[in-house]
C-alpha cells in the first residue's frame, strides 16, 4: 500500500504571521500535503515542484510568474469569503418582482431546498454515463421527463435543456431540419418572450433561417410564398402579456403547410389550460423554474422539450430511458438513439444539427421532485391560487378605472393600461411600484405588465393593488375589502380548459408527506456515486471539490430571489460578483472581456464562434465561413461550428495526439479567402501540452482566421499559461469544471467566453438588459448573465483561492496526472508523454491490447472498477479504445493510489484472463458490476468460477468503505430497442405485483 | 400488501379559501392522509376519528375541545414561519461578545455545518442503542471520547454530558460517592464559573454536600476538620479570570485528603497548556463547545467528563466502547458498565446517583469532526492565534495605562482593571464597548474581562483595543501598529507547557482537506438507519418528522451566534420566541408558567423535583422527602428522585400496566407526613391511559404531596387531554420526543418543566442572567435558557401545526398505535389494552413465549428486524420481555403495515423454530443481522439452513430499497471484558495491516 501509512500522519501548515487567516482555502482545496507533493516529484525523479512543473509545460508558453499571484488575485480566507458575500448580498435589493416574462419567485419546498439543492450527495455526482452507479437521479430524471409529457402531453420529453430560449431555438433548427432544411421561413408570434425572439435570431443566422415576427392569423396562410417557404411557427401559450389564444386552427393550417408547431408554455398553467399536446403541437418547450427553482437572477433552471413521436429520434439533448440490467431487473440509462449517441463527446459532429451537452440535471431533478410532493392536486391547487389571485388584481384594478387590455382571457399576467385610468402614464406605476419595494414589467409608455406566483402572499397582494391605488391616486384597500369569492375558472376559455388528468403515476401520488419525501431523496442518492463517496477522475471533466463555502451563499435569499430583470440599482451586489468574476477570468485567460451569458461550455462554444463571425463581417468578410478543427476534438466543436453557419475543415493529429502542423498549414491555406476560424483544445484531447500551439495559431492568423480555444482543460494552465499567449483569439471555460461548479449530476454549467480586445465589441447583449454595444451578436441565452446565481461558485472559488492557490491547483493537478501516469505505465499502453515523459493534466490510457488478448473492451475495465468502489474515467474518448483519466489537484495521494492500486489489481485479473485462468466469457471484468442482490444468488444461481468475496471485495480497503452499484450492467441493446421514457404507470406496477 | 396500492393515490388536501396558504405544515407533517386514516378507523371499528378517539381517552379526563385550536395556537404556514423567524432573528443584535466565561464565538467549518449538522442523516438518528446499525456515530462518539482523552490526559473519558455546570456537578457527586458519601464538604475554587457554582448549589442539597466557596491555598489543609470532611476540590484551569495556576501541590494534598481533584479546564488552552491529567487530576471537565459549535444562545453543545481508570466504572452518562462482532471483526458498542447499564431505561434507579439519559452526541460528533479536520497541528495553531491575539491585547490596554489583573498568566482572557486608567470605571468600558457594538464581561465597578477566541479578525482586535482607547480618551490604534511579532508562549508558567503530544491518531491526521473530510462525514452516515431510511418505532421516544421548516433558522447567524449572557435588549428575538414557546407549553399542558433551563428530560425531571422540594420547604416543610414512584417508572425518575433529595418508595402496577391504586393509597397513607412526591408517566410507560390517574393524584394531594407527571409520553395528550386536568402539580416535557427536536443521535435535548402557579415562584433562575425571583431554586444548567438554539424548532413546529394540527397529530398518533395494535395482535401477544380494546400512542407486545419455544429472546426479534431494514423498537423495557412499539403520526399507513408486515414475517420465521423446520441456534433470527459481508461469505463459510435469500431479502421491497447493517451482531460479553473506549492507535493500525 503506498498511501496509506503516509496519510496517516497528513501534514497541516503553520501561519506564516500572527494576522494570517486560520481558514486559508488553498490547503482544504488541494488534497496532497507537502509531504505527499515532495514524494511525487521525487518519485517523477524531480527535486522540486517548479523543476518538475518545467518539464511539464513548455517553456514557451510559460506567463509571468508575477501574472497570477496573491497580489494581482488576493486570497481571501473561508469566513472572509463568507462576509465579503453578505456585504455584497446587502447590496441587492430584495424587491418583489412582477415581471414575468418566464421568470417567477419560485416557492422551494424546504425539504428540497436542504436535501436536494444543498446536498453534495446531488450536487457532486457527475452525468449519468454510468447508470448502475448513477440509478438515483436516472429516476428522478424520468420523473422529469414523465412530469414533462403528462403536463404538455407529448409522446416523449427529454431530460432538460438550458433555459426556454435555447429551447426554442432548438425547436426552430428541428423544424428547419425536419423540412430537410429547405424551408427557411420560421413565423414567431409578436407576443414571443422578447429574450426568445433574441436567442432565435442569434441561432437562426447560422443556418440561414429567416425569423419574422408577426402577429399570427390564419389568413397569412393566403400568401403562397411564405407558406412554400415556412417549415415552422413558434407561439406563446398563454403569451408574454397573458392573453390566451385557441390555436387549435392555426395549428391546422400551420400542418397543411408541412411546416411544425411550436408551443412555449407555462407548466403551471397547463394545469388549467388544454395541453399543446391536445390540439396538435409538435414541439412543446418552456421553464420548468416555477416549479420550486430558485431565480437567482437568471438561472439556472431547467429548460423542457418535448415532441410527438414522430419527432423523438431528432430530440436534441439527454433522453433517459427504462432498461434491463443482465439479471433483467429494469434499469434507467441514458438512452442511445438512432441520430446520435448518448455520450455528448460523440456528438453528430458536422453533421449535428444541436450541440447540447451539460444540460440542467440538477434543476430538473429539483422540478421533478416539486411535482413529487405536491402531485396533481397540490399543483393545480397552486395554479387555482395564482389564477385566483390574478382574478382578484384585474377586478380591483378595473375598480379604480384601469384597462386590462389582455382581453377576457389570462391565467396569472395581466397587461394593464395607464392612460385608461387616472394614472395617466406606466411611468406613474413604476415609480409607485419602486416606492413601494415592488417591480412590474415594463412593456411601454403606457403599459406595464403584472404576473403573479405562488409566492405571493395575501398581503402582498394587497399592497401590489395598492400601487394602483396610489398611482390613481385612489385610497389603499385593506385585505377585508377583497373578495375571495371570484374565484372561477372563467378567464380561460371553455375550450381551452384541462379536461384531462396529468401525472396519475404512483410517483407523483405517493411521496407527499414530508418524512416520505426525504426518503425518497435520500433513497435516489444512496443509488447514486458523487464526490462524498470517491474520486471521479473523468478526463477533460474535472471533478474537483465543490467546496461548502462556494456553495453556501447560492441560497441565500439575496441572491437566489432575484427576476434577471430587475433594474440595475437592485443588483449592485450582483454585477459587482459579475465584474469581478469576468475580470478574474480575464487575468487568467490573458483576455481582454468576457461574457457570461452562456450556460454551458457547448454554448460558449456557439457564442465564441458566432462573436468570431460578427468581427469578420464588421471587416466586410462575412464570406469567411470555413472552421478548421482536429479529428480529436470533443463533439460539441465541429456541432457548434455548423450551428454558427461554418464548414468544417478537419484537421489531422499523429498518433501520439499531436496536431499534424503540416496539415493545418496546407488546409489553411487551401482555405485562405474563407478561413474563419480554427477550433483547438489545449492541452489537446490527448491530454498534450502541444509544442506547435504558438505555431498553429500563427498559421490561421497569417491566413486570416481566428483562434478559438477550446479552455475545457484550462484546470493544466491557470497560472502557468494561458489562451492568450498560446495565440487564440477566443475560448470558453468550463466553469463546471477548472472553476468549481459541481457537475449536479449533469448539469448546470456555465461557458463563459473570454476574448482579445477586437472581439469584446461582438459580445452578447440582451433586448431586456440593457448590455453589451451596438455591434453586439444577440443573446445567446435567455438571461442577460445566463445562470447568474451560480457564478456566485467559480467567484468564491477564485478569491478564495487566490493567485497563489489557483497557481498551486494547477500545478498539483499536472503532479497527480503525471504521479499516476508513472504508477500505470508499467501496466497499461500509455497513449502519450512529452519528451520529457510527461503528460499534462490528464492521461490517455490504451486497452486495445486486451480486446484480442483476452476478448476484453474498455467497458469492461469500466465497469469492474464500479466494483472498486470507483467511478470510471472518461471512456472511449477520445479513442474508442482508451480511458481518460483526470484526477485533478484536490484528490490526495492515498486517493490517487487507492484508484491506481484498482486499476493495477484488475490488469491481474485481466492476465489471469489472458493467461487462461479465467474463462474469456464469465469472468469478474465481464460481468461486473456485481450488485448486492447478485452476491446474494443463491450458490447455483451464482455459477460462476470465481467466488463472492473476489467479485464484491477484489481490495482490502472495500471491506471498510465501498459503494455499491444497485443493478447489474445494463442492457443497451434491450434500451434501444424499447425505448421507454417515462415512469411505470399505474397498470405497470400492478401488473408488476 | 396493505398500503401499497392505496398509498399510490395519496390525497391531497384543497384549500378552503383563496387566501389559505398553500404550504400549510399538517398536511407534511401528518403521514396518514384522509383516505388512510377512514380505511383504520373502519379497520378499528370506528365511523369516525372521534369516535376512534373515544374509545381510546377516558373520557373524564378529556380537556375542553375550544383549549387547542386554530383560535387559540394559531397557524403559521411554513414560509410564513420563515418570515417570522427572519423578523425574530433581526431583532437580535450580532454584537461580537468577549464575555467569555465559558462560551465562545465558534467557527463552525462550513463542510460541518452543512453536512453535519445540517444533514438529517446526522441528526434524525436515534441514540446508537443498536450498534449493528449505527457504526458511524459510535465510531465518531469514539472520536469525541479519545479527543477528549487525549487533550486531558486522562484514562477514560465519556461520549459527553449536558454542560459544563453539570459535569462538575457529576464530578462533585462522583467525588461525594468515592467518599462513601460519608464526607460533604466540596470546595470550589473562587475563580470557578458561576454558573457552575450555581449548579453545584442546586446538586449539593439534594445530595446534602457542604459546597464552600474559597481560594485555594495549601494552606487550608492545615483545618484538619475541614480536611475530614473534605471529598473533593473543584478548580478551574484556566479561571474565569484568565489566571492559570499550577495546582499540582494543591492536587497532592487533596489526595493526601482521601478526596478527588477536580479540574473544569478549556479544550482550545490544552493544546497550550499541560493537561490536568499530568498533573494528577482525578477528573477533568468542560464544555467542548468552541471545537465549531455555534454558541446558540447558550447551547446545545457538549459538556465532556474524563476520569481516571480507577474512577472509570463509575462514570455517569454513556461511553462507547470497542468489541467485535460475531465474525471476529471489530465493532463500536455502547458499553455497558458494573454499576449501571448502557440502556438508560435500566438506570441504577434508586441506588443511582446520576441520571442523564440523552445527552449531546450530535454536538460530541460536531466537536470531534472539529478535532479530525484541525488535526493537532492545526489546533495549536488556533490556539496560538488566540493566544497571541490575547497578548497584543494585553500589550495595547497596558500601553494605554490599564492594569490586567490576573498577573503574568493567562491564555485567552484578561481581567482588566478601569481605575487604574484615565477610564476610571467598568462603566465607561462597558459604554464604549456598546457604543462599538461589542460585549465586555461585567466582572465589577471597577474591572471588565475580555476573552477571545478563533472567529476574532484582525481588524476586531483593533476595534476592540479601541474600545479601551476611547474610553481612556487615547486615539485608536490602527492594524499596522500592531506588532505580530510579540507572540510567545511566555504568559504561560514555563511549568505548565504542554510538552506531550495528543491527538496521533490516524483519524486526526488524514482527513485535512475538505474533500476527505466530506468522505469521512458521509462513510460514517452511510452506516446509520435514520428516519431518512425508515420508521424508527421507539416506544416512549417518539421518533417523528424533524422537518426541515423548523430546522432552517437554527444556524442562521442572528440565532447561532449569540452569547448566553449578553443583555436582554441584544436578544428581544430569542426572548418572544422563548416566551411564546413557553406560553404554548403552558397551554398545552394546562399548567401556569414553564421554564426551558432542563437540557434533557432527566434535567428536568430533577428540575421538577427540586422546584416541588422548595415549594415545600416554604410552607416549612422541608421533611417532606418521600417520593412514591411505580416499579414501571422510567429509570431516570427514580434516579432523580434520589438526585434531589427524596427517599424512593415504590409502587406496584398490575400486570396489565395499570398502577395499583390500593398499593398506592397504602404507601400515600404510611407516609402521610413526610410525603413530597408522587411521579408518574402518562399514559404509563406500558402505553396505557389509566382510569385510575386523577384518583391517585388525588390520593396524593390529600396526603400532602405534590404530583410530578413525566410527560415523555405527552404526544398522546396534546389537545385531548393534559398533565393539569390528569392532576400534576409539575411536569417535564420532552421536546426532542412530542415536539419535534430532532434526536441527533443521543442528543441534544430540551426537557423543560411546566408547574401549576403555586410552584411558578420556584423555578430555577440563574447567577448571571437575571431571571426567575427570589424564591427560584438555583440553576440547573449552566445557561439561562439551557439549549435555546434548539428552542426554536419546537416553538416552529408548534406554530406550524398551529392548535388543530397538534390536536390532529395526537390523534393520528393514537390511531397509528391502534392500528398496529389490530394488526398484530393476532400474531403476537399485545400486553396491554383498554377496555374498549384500545391502548394509547404505543403498544407493547410479550416475546417471553418464544424464548420457551424456540429458544428467542427479544434481541433475536430486534436484529433480524435489522435485516427488514428497520430500527427496532424500545427493547426490553419496560418489561423485559417486551417490545415498545410507537410509530407516530408522522408514519403513514404504508410505512406502518410494512412494518406490521415484517413483524409478521418474522413470526413466521419463529414459527418455522417452533416447528422445528429450522434449528434453534443456527436460524435467521439468531444470526441476525446479516451484514452484505456475511452475504458474500464463501459457500464453506456461509454455512447456515437458510439461503442468503432469505437472510438478505425477506421481503420483496427489500429489493428496491433496504438499509444494511454494516456488522453482525456484536458481542456484548467481549467488549464488556475488553473496555476499550479510545480510537485505535496507529500502533494498533500498523499492527493490523
Ligand atoms: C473539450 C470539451 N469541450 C467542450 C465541452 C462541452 O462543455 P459542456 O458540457 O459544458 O457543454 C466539453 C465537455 O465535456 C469538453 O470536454
Ligand atoms: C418515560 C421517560 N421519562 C424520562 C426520560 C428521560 O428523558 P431524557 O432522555 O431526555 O433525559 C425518558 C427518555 O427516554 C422516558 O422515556
Ligand atoms: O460528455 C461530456 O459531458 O463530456
Amino acid at each position: 500500500r503506498h498511501g496509506n501509512a503516509l496519510r496517516t500522519f497528513a501534514t497541516v501548515k503553520t501561519p506564516s504571521s500572527l494576522f494570517t487567516p486560520l481558514d486559508a482555502f488553498p490547503e482544504r482545496h488541494i488534497g496532497p500535503d507537502d509531504k505527499e507533493v515532495a514524494l511525487m516529484t521525487s518519485k517523477l525523479g524531480c527535486d522540486s515542484m517548479d523543476a518538475f512543473v518545467a518539464t511539464a509545460v513548455p517553456a514557451h508558453i510559460r506567463i509571468d510568474t508575477a501574472d497570477i499571484t496573491d497580489s494581482t488575485i488576493p486570497a481571501l480566507s473561508e469566513s472572509e469569503l463568507h462576509a465579503r458575500a453578505k456585504e455584497l448580498g446587502a447590496k441587492n435589493k430584495l424587491y418583489k418582482s412582477y415581471i414575468g416574462m418566464g421568470y417567477h419567485t419560485a416557492v422551494v419546498p424546504p425539504v428540497i431546498l436542504r436535501n436536494v439543492m444543498e446536498n453534495p450527495a446531488w450536487y457532486t455526482p457527475y452525468t449519468p454515463y454510468q447508470p448502475e452507479i448513477a440509478q438515483g437521479r436516472l429516476e428522478s430524471l424520468v420523473n422529469f421527463q414523465t412530469m414533462i409529457m403528462s403536463m404538455t402531453s407529448m409522446d416523449i420529453a427529454n431530460s432538460s435543456l438550458l433555459d426556454e430560449a435555447t429551447a426554442a431555438a432548438e425547436a426552430m433548427v428541428m423544424a428547419f431540419v425536419a423540412a430537410n432544411q429547405k424551408k427557411r421561413t420560421f413565423i414567431v408570434d409578436t407576443a414571443v418572450l422578447p429574450q426568445t425572439l433574441s436567442v432565435l435570431r442569434t441561432r437562426a443566422k447560422g443556418f440561414g433561417i429567416n425569423v419574422i415576427v408577426k402577429d399570427l392569423n390564419e389568413g397569412m396562410f393566403e400568401d403562397k410564398e411564405l407558406v412554400s417557404d415556412l417549415c415552422g411557427v413558434l407561439v406563446q401559450y398563454p403569451d408574454v402579456n397573458g392573453r390566451i389564444t385557441d390555436y387549435a386552427a392555426l395549428t391546422k393550417k400551420v400542418h397543411e403547410s408541412k411546416a411544425l408547431m411550436t408551443v412555449a408554455t407555462d407548466l403551471l398553467a397547463l394545469t388549467m389550460l388544454k395541453p399543446p399536446g391536445e390540439w396538435g403541437a409538435d414541439i412543446v418547450l418552456g421553464n420548468s423554474a416555477r416549479f420550486g427553482v430558485p431565480a437567482g437572477y437568471g438561472g439556472p433552471h431547467a429548460g423542457f422539450f418535448a415532441v410527438t413521436d414522430k419527432l423523438k429520434r431528432r430530440m436534441p439533448g439527454r433522453l433517459i430511458g427504462r432498461s434491463k440490467d443482465t439479471m433483467g431487473n429494469p434499469a434507467y440509462r441514458l438512452a442511445l438513439q438512432m441520430t446520435f449517441t448518448a455520450r455528448e463527446q460523440h456528438i453528430r459532429r458536422e453533421k449535428a444539427t444541436s450541440n447540447i451537452c451539460t444540460s440542467q440535471a440538477l434543476l430538473a431533478n429539483m422540478a421533478a421532485m416539486y411535482a413529487v410532493y405536491h402531485g396533481p392536486t397540490g399543483l393545480k391547487n397552486i395554479a387555482l391560487k395564482v389564477h385566483g389571485f390574478t382574478q382578484v388584481l384585474k377586478t380591483s384594478v378595473e375598480k379604480l378605472g384601469y384597462k386590462v387590455t389582455n382581453g377576457p382571457t389570462f391565467f396569472d399576467t395581466l397587461t394593464i393600461q395607464a392612460s385608461s385610468s387616472p394614472a395617466k402614464s406606466a411611468a406613474a406605476l413604476h415609480e409607485a411600484s419602486l416606492a413601494a419595494g415592488l417591480n412590474l414589467r415594463k412593456v411601454d409608455d403606457d403599459h406595464v405588465g403584472v404576473t403573479l406566483d405562488e409566492s405571493v402572499k395575501p398581503q402582498e397582494l394587497v399592497a401590489l393593488i395598492n400601487v394602483f391605488a396610489s398611482a390613481a391616486g385612489a385610497s389603499p384597500v385593506d385585505l377585508n375589502s377583497l373578495s375571495s369569492s371570484t374565484v372561477t375558472e372563467s378567464s380561460i376559455p371553455s375550450d381551452l380548459r384541462r379536461t384531462s388528468a396529468f401525472l396519475p403515476h404512483p410517483v407523483f401520488n405517493t411521496h407527499h408527506s414530508e418524512t416520505e419525501m426525504l426518503r425518497y431523496i435520500f433513497h435516489l442518492a444512496s443509488k447514486d456515486l458523487g464526490l462524498v463517496h470517491s474520486m471521479i477522475s473523468l478526463g477533460s471533466c474535472t471533478m474537483k471539490l465543490n467546496s461548502t463555502s462556494s456553495m453556501i451563499p447560492l441560497t441565500w435569499p439575496e441572491f437566489s430571489n432575484i427576476h434577471p430583470f430587475v433594474p440595475f440599482d437592485q443588483v449592485v451586489g450582483y454585477r459587482t460578483i459579475i465584474k469581478e468574476l469576468e475580470d478574474d477570468l480575464c487575468r487568467i485567460t490573458g483576455f481582454h472581456s468576457a461574457s457570461l451569458q452562456p450556460n454551458s461550455g457547448a454554448a460558449g462554444e456557439y457564442a465564441g464562434l458566432s462573436v468570431i463571425r460578427a468581427y469578420h463581417e464588421s471587416r466586410g468578410e462575412q464570406h469567411r465561413d470555413v472552421c478548421l478543427i482536429p479529428l480529436s476534438a470533443h463533439g460539441t466543436n465541429p456541432a457548434s461550428a455548423v450551428m454558427a453557419g461554418l464548414k468544417v475543415v478537419p484537421i489531422k493529429t499523429h498518433h501520439d495526439g499531436n496536431l499534424d502542423l503540416e496539415d493545418l498549414r496546407a488546409k489553411a491555406t487551401q482555405h485562405k479567402d474563407r478561413l474563419a476560424a480554427f477550433m483547438i483544445t489545449y492541452p489537446s484531447t490527448f491530454g498534450v501540452f502541444e509544442d506547435g500551439i504558438q505555431d498553429a495559431c500563427k498559421i490561421i492568423h497569417d491566413n486570416g482566421g481566428q483562434v478559438y480555444l477550446d479552455g475545457a482543460n484550462l484546470n493544466a494552465q491557470v497560472g502557468l499559461t494561458n489562451p492568450a499567449v498560446c495565440g487564440g483569439d477566443v475560448c470558453h471555460l468550463n466553469l463546471h469544471k477548472t472553476f468549481a461548479i459541481p457537475h449536479g449530476g449533469g448539469g448546470p454549467g456555465v461557458g463563459p467566453i473570454c476574448v482579445a480586445e477586437h472581439l469584446a465589441p461582438f459580445l452578447p447583449c440582451h433586448p431586456v438588459t440593457k448590455i453589451g454595444t451596438s455591434s453586439s451578436i444577440d443573446a445567446v441565452s435567455a438571461a442577460p448573465y445566463g445562470s447568474a446565481s451560480i457564478h456566485l461558485i467559480s467567484w468564491a472559488y477564485i478569491k478564495m483561492l487566490g493567485g497563489k492557490g489557483l497557481v498551486d491547483s494547477s500545478k498539483i493537478a499536472l503532479l497527480n496526472a503525471n504521479y499516476m501516469a508513472y504508477r500505470l505505465s508499467s501496466h497499461y499502453n500509455l497513449r502519450y508523454k512529452n519528451d520529457n515523459g510527461r503528460v499534462a493534466h490528464e492521461l490517455l490510457i490504451d486497452l486495445a491490447e486486451f480486446d484480442k488478448s483476452a476478448g476484453l473492451k474498455v467497458a469492461d475495465f469500466a465497469k469492474r472498477l464500479q466494483d472498486y468502489g470507483f467511478h470510471p474515467p472518461t471512456c472511449s474518448w477520445p479513442i474508442s479504445t482508451c480511458m481518460l483519466i483526470e484526477p485533478t489537484e484536490s484528490e490526495t495521494l492515498e486517493e490517487v493510489d487507492r484508484f491506481c492500486d484498482a486499476m493495477i489489481q484488475i490488469r491481474k485479473e485481466v492476465q489471469d484472463v489472458i493467461d487462461g485462468k479465467q474463462p474469456r466469457e464469465n469472468n469478474v471484468l465481464r460481468n461486473a458490476p456485481h450488485p448486492i442482490s447478485v452476491i446474494a444468488l443463491s450458490e447455483e444461481q451464482w455459477n460462476r468460477p470465481y467466488s463472492r468475496q473476489t467479485a464484491a471485495y477484489p481490495a482490502p480497503w472495500l471491506y471498510e468503505k465501498k459503494f455499491w452499484p444497485t443493478v447489474a450492467r445494463i442492457d443497451d441493446a434491450y434500451g434501444d430497442l424499447n425505448l421507454i421514457c417515462d415512469c411505470p404507470s399505474v397498470e405497470d406496477t400492478v401488473s408488476a405485483q
